[in-house]
């Protein structure tokens, strides 16, 4: 009889379900799903196929990471910090409250370690997970009435992703876990006072314009959120070394297309709002400095009990310290000078 | 007779000769070749061989265009405003002076528009080209005197990247336009009175600070440089839709990890430049400001009798413009307040 051809074993036929941790009707954050997808069919002349379902669809948002571990599907493109309720060390993958912009989470992960500290975490969740969109720092978020201090923030009730919410706890915020397709209704019927979610676009898209007229920034726990194709372990050890490969590389190519995509929509819609009647506001120096002490305080607290979360914030915060130097030199002060000429009209 | 078995068509055997820019003992720089080669070969389990070597070696640094263009090297990965003296278009590969930074770059490249643009370009050059390595803001060299102001720059003869040098000339710099490799025997002997390459870890590595000790900041000129991987069109034509797929993710990989590496790798020098002497400086405003008309100029004068050139240049700068004016909101406040804390000693 004849063998098997070579072929089956080179370009086998692989499909994988893929959900998102987003609305399917936002081309950014849920798109990098599709981006990611496409470019491994590409790479594989349609072999390996990537089906991408929204949140909600086949698998909720906030069940991504059990859904995975269990093998229910076989990856999720998704913000780790939804699954900080498991192990706070989820956080790390997306990005922690005053922590690394996007450049500098590239730096730590792709070439600081980060990666393979996160993935010796995962790994202990029976998964692997490589960077595979950002959203770069976002904005605080929606706000139906003004906040002009501290004291504002007291008792209200904020939509806010993920870890950011346990750092508002501690200056009396109650803050309000609820996926993004969730926010709109309740921030409609005022079952919360306030929500954050991205930035222009797709809080546009959205709609929380309608129900709340001030837009606060910048969002200081998510200067630089890194989502992850968080992959079943079984499933990425079933891969061949080839495409194994591909996951990698176009992983790479969905992080910095989304980046892109929100950098090429952003301004827009931004303008578009503050025509619409948006008022944009800067968060007060004394809530910025209460949350960042309250957020050193926390990665204390949790650091002291948990030994894999610890480890990670060890490294990413001794990134932190040298990225903030290095930046300040030519790249801060190439970006100053050419917005103070973009502000004198001059670009 | 038996047919080619099929296998030979999914992943045939294909080697390309990839020429750098730049010296291999350059792990950043250079080692942005070898992370693209490394990730091709894994997603085509060794099938594609693409074998780098450094400037020099098969091809000069400033040969580049034209070998690939005549298909005496299947690709480059280099900074394609090397290649300005055979059209001025050239430079927006790489990026121009007070143009986009490293972000702004990826939006406009794979988000914005500016990548077709770009290829339709470089078709005209019987090439195909992908972002594939960037060096963030660059340093501003390294000057044998101090620069305290405009009339310091006459006459002085500054070893300067592509397309800086032409600005630099309209304040009275005489440019000199030196590959990577040439410019420590130069700078040693006083052939040149100042030098600029990339920032700290390149510029230690090959020992600036040794013949110079003044280091300013910003490279305006140089606030987000691209390396482009430079590919002859019959080559990509010859390729699989599946390898074409593998070099546009592997592209993207390689763009990323030599961000990431110079991100790493730069604050430790910087630190170790300081403690061994380096004086830092910036540049002066008026300095700055003359540069910055010298350059709005420039670009008239080049739009005003080159097409392809006006035609990219209109669409980079309609998004310099909307980039600038976004990225002040959450991303700058959200950059300085932690930039703060580093100084305050609380990172």
């Amino acid at each position: 009889t004849l063998a098997a051809p070579a072929i089956a074993q080179e370009t086998p036929k692989v499909t994988w379900r893929c959900s998102s941790g987003f609305p399917k009707s936002l081309p950014t954050i849920f798109g990098a799903a599709e981006v990611f997808a496409e470019a491994v069919a590409e790479a594989t002349d349609g072999n390996f196929e990537i089906q991408t379902f929204g949140a909600g669809e086949i698998v909720g948002a906030l069940e991504g990471a059990d859904a995975v571990k269990n093998g229910t599907i076989e990856m999720a493109h998704t913000a780790s910090y939804y699954f900080t309720g498991i192990d706070p060390t989820y956080a790390f993958g997306t990005g922690v409250p005053f922590g690394l912009n996007q450049r500098m989470t590239n730096a730590w992960m792709y070439e600081g370690g980060g990666l393979e500290l996160l993935n010796k975490f995962y790994a202990k969740q029976n998964m692997i997970s490589f960077p595979a969109g950002n959203t770069g720092a976002q904005m605080g978020g929606w706000f139906r009435k003004e906040i002009n201090s501290l004291e504002d923030m007291k008792g209200l009730k904020f939509r806010i992703g993920g870890f950011g919410g346990r750092i508002m706890e501690k200056i009396g915020v109650v803050p309000q876990g609820l996926p993004g397709g969730d926010i709109y209704p309740a921030l409609e019927k005022g079952t919360i006072d306030a929500a954050e979610f991205v930035g222009p676009y797709d809080d546009q898209k959205l709609g929380f314009n309608k129900v709340a007229p001030y837009y606060y920034y910048p969002g200081w726990w998510e200067g630089g959120v890194t989502l992850l194709n968080m992959i079943n372990m079984d499933a990425w050890n079933s891969l061949t070394p080839a495409y194994q490969g591909i996951v990698k590389s176009a992983s790479a190519l969905a992080n910095s297309v989304m980046m892109a995509r929100y950098d090429i929509l952003n301004p827009t819609a931004l303008k578009e709002l503050a025509a619409a009647g948006t008022q944009l506001r800067p968060y007060s120096q004394d809530i910025m400095e209460a949350c960042f002490d309250a957020a050193t305080e926390t990665y204390a607290e949790i650091s002291a009990e948990n030994a894999d979360f610890k480890e990670i914030h060890d490294s990413y915060m001794a990134y932190r310290k040298e990225g903030y130097l290095w930046f300040q030199l030519s790249e801060y002060n190439f970006d100053t000078f050419l917005m103070l000429q973009q502000r004198a009209g001059k670009l």
